[in-house]
């Protein structure tokens, strides 16, 4: 991992609020010095916590003008009686203390469902906050979101012009939010570069499709997921359309190494998992499969096991409601060969078991000669610290 | 359990044919002393094993007319070279030596994918399998089908009528079966009620929709997945069309009972849990919103730690895509409510706790004022011990 680098324009601050058990920072003010471009996406989940409704409400009543996020762990301040109170409370605290309006501020929790929060906890936290607002502040924000994430997870990219430089920085946290397990993830990516509303929607949309949502899928997301893009356009850069887009593909690339620090953290796992899917009927197909393969429990604890069980691989396949031809399948594990044509292949099981120790394990399911369609999915193994850790979060 | 009862006409076996590592009963035989009258329910996956596809077409040949059933455990017979081959050669031996045809013998197996099943394993066991039929052989049958099941499965029931009595027994397969897992599931229900092919199928398709579907779900099944119902018609009694239902009732309880024993006997399980929908806009939703807490490892972890988490059962219920207002959503836990219009009730947790520490977890969703539709899920808890034995089941 490179040195963090961070954009112009924002500052950041922590603290413990109360609202943790263990006194660790539990609320993160982000302020952008002068109000911000914003584009977020949210959870497609029917049940939505209060946060996130108000956040899409101030997303458009202030026209995609954001200067605050207010986020807090411990508590996703969903399905209690007090939601929205506590919600618009915080911002407004927070827009007065910083003299800006309240739709300029955008809430954020994650934490447990249906636990009332009380409202003066978020409230009078909120001067410290603004006292103790960075530039450096950053990384004390990222480590206040966390859950039962085990790292901190943030990524930046920097870009050299002619004028000057543009910095894209993101932080995000989730562990078990991959499919189907539905944990909160929030993800804040900043950046210098001058760039309007409607350019950070579509990049953050396509972006969050090769990223977060190669983990999630879409509709199968937690009650509070809420991802922004905020730009600043401090740094000193004007920006062509042809440099636009060279921002566009960083930000995409900072999305992408966020998604796969969550895989890297899934509750209890020791192996980030790709999964790769070629030669289907279509992307969608593909993608079916891909994400079949990813969610099979049975799959998962193969891999924790280094066992590389490709029959449970083209079970999951055939259950996916993709269509394709089992004959024509051919199945590797990190570029070993164990099934062609639907068949076993001779091959060294101890030497390829050695293989599967690694921390990075890929899986190929291609189907030969059939089309074009493909899909990269990321998951994590399945492991008892999975159960240890969800059998006993909120209790 | 009351005492097993077993229905005229079947003789069965079993013996260790060398096909499991461990020395222990692995092929047994189910026979008909004249040709039962038979229907079946398939795996619905794409990638279908020999065996499956070798059973439907005997049953299509003989136009439902079964004399038996052979059946091996250790290896799946799919995804191999010799698939076809091995599974006809034992159909053969079975039927040569019974002196019946090829097409009254249905194979069926259970156990790893991709591994080729040497074919004289099979047709070596058969003389010792036939010569050892008998009348009470039932359980050691429902034994040597056993794989990471840590229990037999056995069901019966007796009806009187007024010429006499029917008897239904059934015996089955199957623990980590539960949706998403789809690992095997065999089952194997005789009657000896004179009962026709048409009756068997509908009676068939009809307990199965309220007994293993409502573990597993349509299309989300293993590659050898198959229940078979066997009617010898050698019981003494003349059924008229009202007794005929009888008899049809009495199998679906079996069938329900078999499908509550391997909910019971998930991997790692120490809880069977019944989850209810109810009040939702079409059976349709209220079966989206139970099979989605059923399969959720969020809901399944809590309740392996008896907490009574109702945020994560309607953040499950969220993601379902059935349709429902959050707003009037009950939750229940043994009967207890937590959750009363989306919001926490207050409650004695503790009392709640020790509830929770049953074998027997019911969750109960309601929507209040809204709908007529419901449905009914049956999973497990999801423990320590499910991680430990798919992480090594193959090696």
């Amino acid at each position: 991992m490179n040195e963090l680098k961070l954009p112009f324009g924002f500052r950041y601050a922590a603290t413990y609020a109360g609202i943790r058990r263990d006194e660790r920072d539990d609320v993160g003010l982000i302020a952008a010095d002068r109000p911000a471009n914003a584009a977020a996406v949210f959870t497609r989940n029917i049940v939505q916590a209060a946060p996130v409704q108000i956040a899409r409400d101030h997303l458009q009543s202030s026209g995609g003008k954001i200067s605050a996020i207010l986020v807090n762990a411990g508590n996703a301040n969903c399905a209690t009686r007090t939601g929205e109170q506590v919600a618009m409370a915080s911002c407004r605290a927070v827009a007065q203390h910083l003299k800006i309006r309240n739709e300029s501020v955008l809430p954020a929790s994650t934490g447990v469902i249906g636990v009332e929060l009380p409202p003066h906890l978020l409230t009078n936290a909120v001067p410290t906050l603004v006292e103790a607002l960075s530039p450096d502040g950053f990384e004390s924000v990222a480590r206040a979101i966390l859950t039962t994430d085990t790292r901190m997870k943030t990524a930046s990219e920097v870009l050299s012009f002619s004028d000057g430089t543009v910095t894209v920085a993101g932080m995000t946290k989730g562990s078990g939010m991959i499919q189907p397990n539905m944990a909160t993830t929030l993800g804040f990516v900043m950046t210098d570069a001058d760039l309007p509303v409607g350019f950070l929607r579509d990049t953050l949309t396509t972006g969050i499709a090769k990223s977060y949502n190669s983990l999630t899928v879409d509709g199968d997301t937690s009650t509070n997921d809420m991802v922004t893009l905020l730009a600043s356009g401090a740094a000193p850069c004007k920006l062509r359309t042809k440099d636009k887009r060279k921002v566009g593909d960083a930000i995409g690339r900072v999305l992408q190494s966020l998604a796969k620090q969550i895989a890297a953290d899934g509750e209890g796992a020791t192996k980030v998992v790709e999964i790769e899917a070629i030669g289907f009927r279509s992307d969608d197909d593909a993608r079916r499969i891909a994400r079949a393969i990813a969610n099979s429990p049975l799959v998962k604890t193969a891999v924790a096991g280094s066992d590389p069980n490709w029959g449970r691989i083209l079970a999951a396949a055939g259950y996916s409601g993709a269509s394709f031809n089992p004959d024509r399948i051919d199945i590797s594990f990190q570029d070993v060969l164990v099934c062609r044509n639907g068949l076993a292949v001779e091959l060294d099981e101890a030497a390829l078991k050695t293989k599967l120790d690694s921390h990075e394990i890929s899986i190929r399911i291609a189907q030969s000669g059939w089309g074009k369609g493909s899909a990269r999915f990321f998951t994590c193994d399945f492991t008892e610290g999975y159960i240890r850790i969800n059998g006993s979060y909120r209790t």
